[in-house]
């Protein structure tokens, strides 16, 4: 089934205790698209200035990513950022963001891509994400993330966006601040309360909690691995694999969603192992089912 | 089969954002040895003073756990210890400590215990917990839990103690400092290269891991609960029902160490929702059953 994200497009700068990776190219749509692209094909919509030192369609190239939602402003400045981490089991330190393009008015969702059944919307003001989920006919299953800025500033859009929505994904200070419960258990129960029937919850080291408005509950821990060499993007990739999973597999079930987290947990793993998207692209289908297969074999008793 | 305990019986006085429990039961060998009764007969070694207001006889009636091991010192005063948390999703912060008895000769293994096939070592200097241990006549699998103070303190003597045991069972902060590695997968494996096959990490909130010298691996989430009234005990509830189901079953293979961790997090939860042992004492074989499916069911893809 067709998959839509929207989402940034950026040039990053990230420093971690392995090393400097200096106007890489980074993101949420970025690393979504390609995570999901191992699943199914992804409608990507995001916005560069002419600046933009990367080609898309190089990047993509045999991936099955469609750029038609690619606007590039001539006039504009790609999203720029650049991070820090001095552990990378811990959070980045924004060292420096500019906006730039993002700070101007959202790109439009193609009339190609309107018929989308699977959509994400990586995080942003969420009024642009209602804007751009408007666009698109009849979604079979939303989700979305936001981000701690937008649940302290734009509480009441973001309430509203939370009502149209059927899965909210997000990490676990963000559950906390959305809730205001510290116990995740409440927060996500809290959460379902405010109008998504999923809430996806992400804990980094501590793995993902996952829980329906049917009280279903679903505990995954985070793959182990010993090379961790650049977190950056591992939400979105994660978010990206769960997505690519559902919209190949045309199902939103609960059981369907499990599966999803754990493919989605694994491409997290690939891609905090190496800089930027190397991770990621440096890896196949085949060894993404390893690799899920493993965490099954390590998770089941 | 046989399952003996060496621990600390206290008298606790805990405050948590739920209120105060003064002057109630605790110690590693008690939470140990409620948690394990569930599963196998338990043998308790452990020391308290003249000044114990507690009857062991009637906290553990009808519970099969064999106080032959218990020495009272009349002379001597019982360990306390008073402690608080600000969070229940954190570590204690320990307002006062009386070692009293605990810092005298350790109680010896009495002769009826000498034949025990699984034998748990709770936190205590490490060559008192290998004085212990060579009164065993010939144990089938002997685990161990340690505190930073004796990492710090005694490293030679821990590491000595870690040739002679099959397991070792303790928390994340823990392991990083044992193993000088940050990353929970470099700790693991530094452990096991010290001595024990098991190595078992418990991350509170974020469940525990168990790797073994032969290269297989088990995550396990930790049961999601939105009632923590006191995390007292919650580490030796889970080793005791741990121990207590290898011991039941007389199984030490990597399957059944699976199993047995599964329980250990059920107890754990049940431990943590009251103050001291009410947790435990409230809850029958069957619940224990119950809430082990439920995670069985949470965990599964």
């Amino acid at each position: 089934m067709s998959l839509l994200v929207t989402g940034s497009i950026g040039i990053d700068t990230v420093e971690t205790p392995y090393g400097v990776s200096e106007n890489c190219l980074g993101g949420s749509a970025i690393y979504f698209s390609m995570a999901a692209s191992f699943f199914t094909p992804v409608r990507l919509i995001g916005v560069i200035g002419a600046d933009c030192p990367f080609d898309l369609a190089e990047v993509f190239a045999g991936r099955q990513v469609d750029l038609a939602g690619l606007e590039v402003r001539e006039l504009s400045k790609t999203f720029r950022w650049k991070g820090s981490y001095h552990d990378t089991a811990g959070s980045a330190i924004t060292d420096n963001v500019e906006l730039n393009v993002l700070a101007e008015a959202p790109p439009n969702v193609p009339d190609s891509y309107k018929d989308s059944r699977f959509v994400f919307l990586a995080n942003t003001a969420p009024d642009l994400q209602r804007q751009l989920l408007q666009q698109v006919q009849a979604p079979a299953f939303v989700a979305a993330d936001t981000m701690n800025c937008w649940i302290d500033s734009r509480p009441d859009e973001l309430k509203a966006l939370l009502k149209e929505i059927s899965c909210l994904v997000i990490n676990e200070d963000e559950a906390r601040a959305l809730s205001a419960e510290r116990n995740l258990t409440k927060a996500a129960e809290n959460i379902l309360a405010m109008g998504p029937r999923i809430a996806v919850i992400k804990r980094g080291e501590a793995g993902s909690i996952m829980f329906s408005a049917n009280q279903e509950k679903f505990l995954l821990p985070a793959f182990p691995t010993s090379q961790v060499k650049d977190p950056t993007g591992a939400g979105d990739s994660f978010a990206g694999a769960m997505m690519g999973y559902l919209a190949q597999t045309d199902r939103t079930d609960f059981e369907a969603l499990k599966t999803a987290l754990a493919y989605g947990t694994v491409a997290a793993s690939f891609a905090i192992a190496e800089f930027s998207l190397q991770g990621l692209t440096s890896v196949t289908r085949p060894d993404i089912d390893g690799r899920f297969e493993a965490l099954r074999k390590m998770t089941q008793f």
